[in-house]
């Protein structure tokens, strides 16, 4: 069973969040939600809700995953990028190989983790700035090699069946997209 | 402001509930959201999450609401038609003109409800059968007089769009939608 870790911090965008945590229940892929903070319980953006995670980041390499998922929301992303805990472990999924999902501000990461520049990108429109080092292409999802990023909130569904794809076989993502009629 | 709410039961599906909860709140609805049983948290269908609600059901009739909205996922919309006290509000909704929108298995709460018959609509394809005395049209989002319906969770943005498109006008539901880069 392939295994992937989602990375919270206070801020993150509950759809971001919950799109890829129901997708790969769905595709029957273990996912961990793995606070970045000092608290189990992560607060999404605006305050919309509050998530139980299954621990906590601290210095941990998440050693034994399969690909990384960066979910966006304001102030989320900064949360993200500002850990320096977050960043490594970005540069140890780039560097190893893995995959690394991120979408909306999450793009952002990966400037601030220093890894993948060059490579072919989408993200929010208000981050574009960001993301100088990468070819914007914008666009709803971008994937290349062993990077998927997406723009927003409402291309969330979409971005979580991109990392399902490379996880589970076609007739497995053909019944999680039944199941969810798209 | 318009005030909206939305009908949560053990069993909900977080994706379905979570993007109106969203989208609501960036289109500047109120949304409160209304526990169905004898507990203000409320858990996601297969456990992956629990939402607190602002307040029980009981036997309110949710007066002063502008729109009504049923999520699905399973054993939720079971949960959800098999209380009489949902049905009633239903009814009221409907019988005062009121906006009612339900999505995946949750059209089904239409029926035990015994509103809108006749009236085109689409639901999740495990419940068509359930659907006999509406035109079950299929699709992604379906809308006729005061009934949005939708398909499943993969869809769960657009119907949400399509609940704040009756609500706000056009300028706010744009700015909702580039904020969700959709």
């Amino acid at each position: 069973m392939k295994k992937v870790y989602i990375l919270l911090a206070d801020g993150f965008e509950c759809v971001e969040a919950l799109s890829p945590i129901d997708v790969m229940h769905r595709a029957g892929v273990e996912l961990k939600r793995v606070a970045v903070g000092r608290n189990l319980d992560v607060t999404s953006s605006h305050g919309l809700m509050t998530l139980r995670c299954d621990m906590l980041l601290g210095d941990s390499l998440l050693e034994d995953g399969d690909a990384l998922i960066l979910p966006g929301g304001n102030p989320g992303y900064i949360n993200l990028r500002n850990s320096e805990a977050v960043c490594r472990v970005v540069r140890h999924y780039w560097g190893s190989g893995r995959l690394v999902a991120a979408i909306c501000g999450a793009p952002t990461v990966l400037a601030a983790a220093g890894v993948a520049h060059g490579h072919r990108v989408t993200c929010h429109t208000s981050v574009i700035n960001d993301m100088g080092d990468y070819l914007y292409e914008g666009g709803r999802v971008v994937e290349q090699d062993n990077l998927i990023t997406a723009a927003g909130a409402g291309i969330s569904i979409d971005f979580a069946l991109a990392i399902a794809a490379r996880l589970v076989g076609a007739e497995t993502l053909s019944r999680v997209r039944q199941g969810m009629e798209v």
